[in-house]
């Protein structure tokens, strides 16, 4: 699976095998000229000039149809900003205006919190009789009745990586009168993606993962292009407005996705994100799909022939796998830390979950190898009882 | 005033006299290094760990308590994230829950179109029969009745400068029962300003201005530190949450300002608006005030006395005015873009406004001279009529 191997574009630090890429991915080599170009020459020499002459103002437009086309959506129909909790807050207050009479906000308990949390913010706004019901992933498909306003859901859970099916289930709350919201955060660059297959009406997604922006870099948010000119926006910014720069007191939506905007976009991490976005020239998501499932299959083998101690936590089936491998060990955290100090760095999460993230870009089968036999010293060893693991920080 | 003069820490293209930090601050010459440092020993070597290592979870409280020691706000009472305009939006829904019998939102015709924009949003949103009730900035002290529930203005107006006194204010929101919620998108870096003093519950604003974050920089929230546990955040997003890396299905408000965090912060631009801050050590801002103002009253005198045309559009008491002065001219629009091609950097604000601002960290007297000489030049040969001027871009 050589063709989407791009290790060499890739800062990857001596001695570490990454596992971690669903949660940060490494940086792009081309990212920081990229940066100090915007520094230097844009913003220190075009000042204000840069949002016209340096492009800055259509930034967020044109990432989004960079991500666009890894999600299969068609131009014009994804934009970029703000942060995945805001871009699901904006697609789930949309998605409930199109259902005025109805009341119920479907999603599970595999979600990843954050965006329960913002549904449950938004509920607690309306203070209108909404509820945010939450099932187990596994009873979603027999929960989505008449009374469903808006089913919310990730595609692939990011504790077990999990995967909902995307079609089936939009199809199933289409039947059902619901409108249909996906979380792309575990998909995006790391699954092949029918948005417009899907027919879901929201999509939403980070970019900081499997497509290597950086800390914090803006996310994607995806309207079904004929319902992007209906789609009310919540958060009413001025440059989600027909005529930003006409200054009107009042608020006038702005055409299709463009709405979706709010408030000036961070052009650092746009040009960034900009940046990491090349390295998808050319890759085929079936190969590169193909190519993590090989990795995945190899990591669990191994790990199921040589390491003592850990349950696969993930679907055994690669076919409703994400990207990534989960195994429960009752001291997960601190066989983690272990783990990472000696150069394999995945992460872990409660209570039980240690986690491993496959990413053809900058994997390969001896990656995978040489973690499993650092895994396996970790464990045989039991070098997890070591003092300096037994406390837990905040981030992991 | 030279003690608050810092122009060689800036990048100031050769040739320009910049009007403009009032809209995007100039460049600190330290922001590449450090931002160049964020990606290639943090991002690059650390990976994940930086969140933790590199103090990346910590910027967004450490950023805001240097951000809050310049507009008088207690350490841990300001945090940093997003755009100004979903600050606005988590500022306003919070307080509006503070007075759940009222229906009144009140601002003025002078405040930024996105602060309106993002408060009909939320009156849409809520059809509850919330009303954002918009008078003249004149007319905003009668209008503070007992119907209101949150009395949301901008101290210094974009167009003219116009100042509104906030103690006053505030006070009479106060008197009648209302919340107080202030933009200080045009004050932060440019006046000097007591949070704790004028007692205001909510204070929000931008930092890609006077505060020279660069474009897109974060955005900050205040909250009264009295009310922080009691505030409700709408937009409840996981770093807002008690525990987030609990993972919990359910939100529980984190301690304090912290609550108004909401996604994942953006790294790059918190990196290089830290640094940016770094350059208002030791300034007082009572002496850059004075600075300012001097720098006003210069330019208004010597336009006034050498250049026809042009009509005060700012008040002429610098008391009521902010850091920028504002001129009417029917071509305004043609105007600025003569006087910009001749490095004199302001920009033009519909229908007739040419504004100009005025940063005493990298401006002095011999700067404004020179653009008032090339401004006479522009008004006195009519440069404004050439055929190129006559065509108005989106962004100016």
């Amino acid at each position: 699976m050589s063709n989407v191997l791009k290790k060499d574009q890739f800062i990857l630090p001596e001695g570490v095998v990454y596992l971690d890429g669903n949660s940060l991915g490494p940086m792009p080599k081309s990212v920081p000229a990229r940066v100090a170009g915007v520094m230097e020459e844009e913003w220190a020499q075009l000042l204000i000039r840069g949002w016209n002459k340096a492009g800055w103002m259509a930034m967020p437009s044109k990432v989004g149809d960079a991500v666009g086309r890894l999600v299969g959506a068609p131009e014009g129909s994804v934009v970029m900003g703000d942060t995945l909790s805001i871009k699901v807050y904006q697609a789930l207050a949309a998605a409930l205006k199109m259902r005025p009479e109805r009341r119920v906000i479907l999603s599970d308990t595999g979600n990843f919190p954050s965006d329960l949390y913002m549904a449950e913010g938004l509920v607690g706004l309306l203070d209108k009789g909404y509820e945010l019901r939450k099932v187990a992933p596994e009873a979603v498909a027999e929960a989505i009745t008449e009374e469903v306003a808006v089913v919310m859901l990730t595609e692939v859970d990011y504790r077990t990586g999990r995967k909902h099916d995307m079609k089936v289930i939009t199809e199933l709350a289409h039947a059902a009168g619901a409108v249909m919201v996906w979380d792309l955060a575990h998909t995006a660059g790391a699954l092949p993606v029918d948005l417009t297959g899907a027919n879901c009406e929201f999509a939403v997604g980070c970019t900081y993962k499997y497509l290597n922006g950086g800390p914090g870099a803006p996310a994607f948010i995806y309207v079904r292009p004929d319902l992007a000119e209906a789609a009310e926006p919540a958060l009413a910014g001025w440059l989600g407005h027909r005529a930003p720069f006409d200054f009107d007191l009042d608020y006038r939506p702005g055409r299709g996705i463009e709405r979706m905007r709010v408030g000036t976009p961070p052009i650092l991490q746009m040009a960034a994100l900009e940046e990491a976005m090349k390295l998808w020239e050319g890759v085929d998501m079936a190969e590169l799909r193909a190519a993590s499932v090989a990795l995945q299959e190899q990591f669990i083998a191994e790990v199921e022939a040589e390491v003592p101690g850990l349950e696969l936590a993930s679907p055994r089936d690669s076919a409703v796998r994400g990207s990534q491998v989960s195994f429960r060990f009752a001291h997960g955290y601190e066989a983690m830390q272990a783990l990472i100090d000696r150069g394999v760095i995945g992460d872990f999460r409660a209570p039980d979950i240690m986690r491993f993230g496959f990413t053809p870009l900058y994997l390969e089968a001896a990656d995978v190898s040489r973690a499993v036999a650092i895994l396996r010293e970790v464990m045989v060893e039991e070098l997890w009882r070591a003092e300096e693991y037994q406390v837990r920080n905040a981030v992991t």
